[in-house]
């Protein structure tokens, strides 16, 4: 491809591979340690006087970068890089952690071609250790098999030693509130049932109440801890193996399914409505999510407050309409070649209709994103991986309000999750000054010099969805799963002992009774925000429900609450609202926008306080920027988004992608831009 | 296309597109009015005795669509919809706004066949309008040509009337401290000079100081104010359009592109040096933006203080290795079909070198995003598009990590910016209890019940990035641009009236001392945070900078800080830290992470609070999640994913990919997954 991004990559790339398959040493300071080089390495070190203690054991060995002034004069000293690179040459060096006689080891080791020397050593005498090796695990996991202990507790569980294996936790650090064990490299380990024929998940069924303490130098077990037996739970249901899942598959293009229905109007523009999600583990039934879904408003405040300036307030869909200025896509620059496109109608001011053409497509997108993954590790027997790709089915509109440019997306993902996304571009409003130099600024200009004589005056997008969701029947609550610090206070389990952790947290259920309790500054305390239909629980008895997952401009506004836009915005001070469903309140601005006076918007609805717990309920939700503008938004902004994404939780009995097949070759997604080389 | 998404999609996308091209009504209760519709509701209203006056003006025509309850019946009412919706018939209405006679009249229309008859009528007598009208703003703009004294002020800027341009502008609300002119339908005015030949972007031209009050009903000039006379920027240089700024293009595959080197770490993964975009503006110069970039750390701490569970307080890479760990990156699934493929070399605890093969991935992704658009809009002259999609270049490395697998990607966006961002998926750590239900549960189980006998514990994930930003040069200064509200005082620039405009935000520059000043709560005061290089400044005076764009996942611990595990990661208490660049200092949970006491992390070294002004700095940025379990995590977890973009922030003179081409035919992007149909 003609791509110079990629055409310069693979130059590195291709040096790269060729430097680490290479027997000669690195052609750039900064590549990575080549086989050659990490064996000469050990030959160095294991030769060395210093450490004659053995055995010895390598827990790092990376490069030792050169000073950063000699990589930076390497790589960009010269007006010609090319040329100084390859008259320079840095030292090569190594840094390395061994163990040996019970302790840590550093050495720096100078790399020449094909042999290595030691040129410096030093034992670490301060607490920690390095990281784990492979090899420390693997002997480590095979110790519990001759444990008699062990064994006796794998029978009380009626299970078989030869069905269990145990990993290496690392034990953290709790200070005098811990055994010691004399400074000793101590490791807990944890086991669980593998039985790959039953299921490749082993973390589904952990071996519970058995704790064991090994010091890794010593690779033994020093200490033992079988606290209770618990349920080991079944294999069934827990495997994720193409081969176990299925046939039947549910098809390599993911499920669940999404069905919904795409209308238009003049002054919101998109609208999905009914949209379900087919379970395909209950047989295909259709589930509803969203009733109704649309940009209610877009609220944009300038922070000028000069007299040509302070009105710029707008509420563009309530004030000019995103429908009606809807722009017509351009094929394969808005929307990629695989979309299909829709028309919308929409009447003038003389009652004809007006054809609004292309205003929105429909796509799938290849990002090259993985819906789910896992690779079974070390030691465990089975090395494999499961992998997912992932693709998601796109609605998009383009509405050019003036000088800005909003692509609107409503994205269904494979999960079953909606995701609203706004991408801004377009033009800046600008403000024409007779400065040319920053230099010259004495006051306040309310915006960026962004080129000479004219200001990118400061201002605010808030973008207000309506979603009305149903999840899975009409009456939802709307609930906050508050993530609470919380100190230990000691209390146990049954049989547990103390134990030297001082804090964690848990999760405190709260439902929104009336409106009040609905309004949310998601930057506040951390919580999970859930709509849940609390007459449907899945099996085991979790409500269903879907939560919400804001991914970035989650700005809120900041005028005074006195301040007359402020009051006919009022509901942009919290990004959630959520309302009982009422047939008129569509248009969070109100029906009247233009000149309104904030007495029929949202948050004057919700002064009533109605209840929302168990009811047929709304949810508003605001993507909010402060935009700042800088000179790369001149002439024309590159994109910026913003997003919510609505995600089941508990609505499914378990992943719904669990029995996609796997990609039989590659996503074929090889993309061009045509005109490219 | 054999997806089922896709497939129910686009039914439902044809039928609209059929509808609204159909002269009989529609055939679903919520597809948007057709052009028959339109045209039968408009002869319903005129036809209506109700309101006699003339000229009577379409505001807005809307679906009113019937009530919930009966379009839920009809789409999910009985066990076979499709047969359902076939027998029901609903009522199809429409809802207009219209103005006649100085009021807004409220009209609902019943819609049978061709033919419609209005069903009900009210006059809006509240404060507020409707949505403009084109016709509205059309001939608003006409009349300043005619109007005396815009002239005059055209002719005292040495400008031709004939060149200059107006645009409609809600005037928004400000109670009694605003003209109330009667309660008439009054907007403002504003004009800029629109020379097509000169530059598309009329937005960049304004004829600052003039502002004109029109009453649309009267369609009038009511009101007018030249205030003073600014400079009007020059066009060169605002324009867009591809045949204004080229050629020379820069490719339609955009600039600028980006050089940087690619190495591998056992303990790290891959890093990332030496990144360096071409500033194409200043003939291709390479721009350094990033030294070393690298994953420093994952933290993940579980919230369950039970004796089996209190010491899972992992540092992954430091006790691990995400370089070790990495997985072999599964062909046309963890990496689409275009990808090119690294391997890396690390050293086993003997010393000798181990092979990771196929470990880091390097693609191109056309996801189709938009990289910068804008189309030009209605009344103005030339109405055109120029849209530029985007395409950004990812390095992609998975470490499995035990249960858990993490995508930790490094996407190079067109823009300039560098996106990092990490993906969860893989196995839950799962604790075994001998509940079957959640109605049994009665104590705290430290996590959700996803299937029966197994607890989902809660936990956090905090990925801990080293970006060693070399914005334009080693020295670099933090600076902290907050977005702080202001009252309007009423003290107005030169010859300005004071307005009631009473509150607005700016911006208060702030330079980060030390690194206590480098320490950001990103969900705390709103602000934009750079990094810039205080000696080189853009012509017209900006700092060259990047800024950063937190995209979800900005949790912070909430252990206590006497707490163990929080002693050995205090600094993920906040999400941002800046520090002097030291290079020994790469590891923020220290060295020796494994059982480590905190004393050597990146706290630790903050505690000296050296001097980040002007230096050669480096961010740390923390991505955090709080996990709460859910059964959809179960067997194994869906994607979820956070991300920080450093993007550039008055670094060019202006938008980078202003001279990029337009595609000249679609980017071709139909992807297909293999095996489907």
């Amino acid at each position: 491809m003609g791509h110079p991004v990629v055409a310069v990559a693979i130059v590195f790339v291709s040096a790269a591979i060729a430097m680490a398959a290479s027997s000669q040493y690195s052609h750039h300071p900064l590549d990575p340690l080549t086989a050659t080089e990490i064996t000469a390495i050990r030959a160095a070190v294991l030769a060395s006087p210093l450490v004659p203690a053995r055995p010895l054991f390598f827990h790092y060995v990376g490069l030792d970068e050169p000073d950063k002034p000699d990589v930076l004069s390497y790589a960009y000293g010269a007006a010609d890089a090319a040329a100084t690179s390859s008259q320079m040459t840095l030292p090569r060096r190594a840094f390395v952690i061994a163990r040996a006689g019970g302790q840590s080891h550093e050495f720096t080791v100078d790399i020449a071609a094909d042999n290595a020397s030691v040129l410096s050593h030093a034992v670490h005498r301060g607490p920690g250790f390095p990281m784990f090796t492979d090899e420390d695990q693997i002997a480590a996991m095979a110790l519990p098999y001759t444990y008699p202990p062990f064994v006796e507790s794998v029978r009380r569980r009626g299970l078989d030693v030869g069905e269990v294996g145990c990993g290496v936790l690392s034990r953290g650090w709790f200070g005098a509130e811990q055994p010691a064990y004399g400074g000793a490299r101590v490791v807990k380990m944890k086991c669980v049932v593998v039985d790959y024929n039953a299921t490749a998940n082993i973390y589904a069924r952990p071996v519970e109440g058995v704790v064991m303490v090994v010091d890794l130098d010593r690779m033994a077990i020093i200490g033992y801890r079988d606290r209770a037996v618990f349920t080991v739970p079944k294999a069934e249901g827990t495997d994720y193996r193409a081969d176990k899942v299925g046939p039947p598959f549910t098809g390599p293009a993911a499920p669940p399914g999404v069905v919904f229905h795409v209308g238009f109007d003049m002054r919101a523009g998109t609208v999905i409505s009914l949209a379900s999600v087919n379970d395909t583990d209950a047989g295909g039934l259709k589930r509803r999510v969203l009733y109704r879904g649309f940009v209610s408003e877009i609220f944009v405040p300038y922070m000028d407050p000069e007299e040509e300036w302070y009105f710029h307030t707008f509420t563009d869909a309530g004030e000019y309409g995103l429908g009606a200025l809807a722009s017509q896509l351009q094929r394969g620059a808005d929307c990629p070649a695989n979309a299909v496109y829709m028309d919308g109608y929409y009447a003038g001011s003389d009652g004809k209709p007006v054809k609004a053409e292309d205003v929105i497509c429909l796509f799938e997108r290849y990002a090259g994103d993985v819906a789910w993954r896992h690779t079974n590790g070390i030691g465990l027997g089975g090395l494999f991986s499961e992998v997912r790709p992932d693709v998601t089915l796109v609605v998009r509109m383009v509405v050019t309000v003036g000088n800005y440019d909003y692509t609107l997306d409503s994205e269904f993902k494979t999960v079953g999750s909606i995701k609203i996304m706004v991408s801004l571009s377009g033009i800046l409003e600008m403000k024409a000054i007779n400065y040319t130099h920053v230099d010259q600024i004495r006051e306040d200009t309310h915006g960026t010099l962004i080129t000479e004589n004219t200001i990118g005056v400061y201002h605010d997008h808030f973008v207000t969805y309506h979603l009305d969701l149903d999840i899975d029947g009409t009456r939802n609550s709307f609930i906050k799963n508050n993530i609470v610090p919380k100190r230990n206070t000691g209390v146990r389990a049954t049989g547990g002992a103390p134990t030297p952790r001082r804090s964690y947290w848990t999760v405190l259920y709260e439902v929104a009774e009336t409106e009040a309790e609905g309004q949310v500054n998601i930057n506040s305390a951390p919580a999970d925000l859930l709509f849940v239909n609390p007459s449907k629980k899945t099996k085991i008895g979790n409500e269903v429900g879907y939560r919400l997952i804001p991914t970035g401009a989650t700005a809120m506004s900041l005028l005074a609450d006195d301040d007359y836009p402020e009051r006919r915005a009022s509901y942009t001070k919290k990004q959630v609202w959520v309302t009982p469903y009422n047939k008129s309140e569509k248009w969070a601005s109100g029906l009247y926008a233009e000149q309104s006076t904030g007495d029929d918007n949202l948050a004057a609805w919700s002064k009533r306080n109605r209840s929302i717990k168990d009811e047929d309920i709304v949810l508003w939700y605001t993507v909010g920027l402060h935009h700042v503008p800088y000179q790369e938004d001149f002439p024309v902004m590159p994109t910026i988004s913003g997003a919510l994404e609505v995600r089941p939780s508990n609505f499914f009995e378990r992943n719904p992608l669990i029995r996609t097949k796997p990609p039989e070759n590659s996503p074929n997604c090889s993309c061009s831009i045509g005109g490219s080389a």
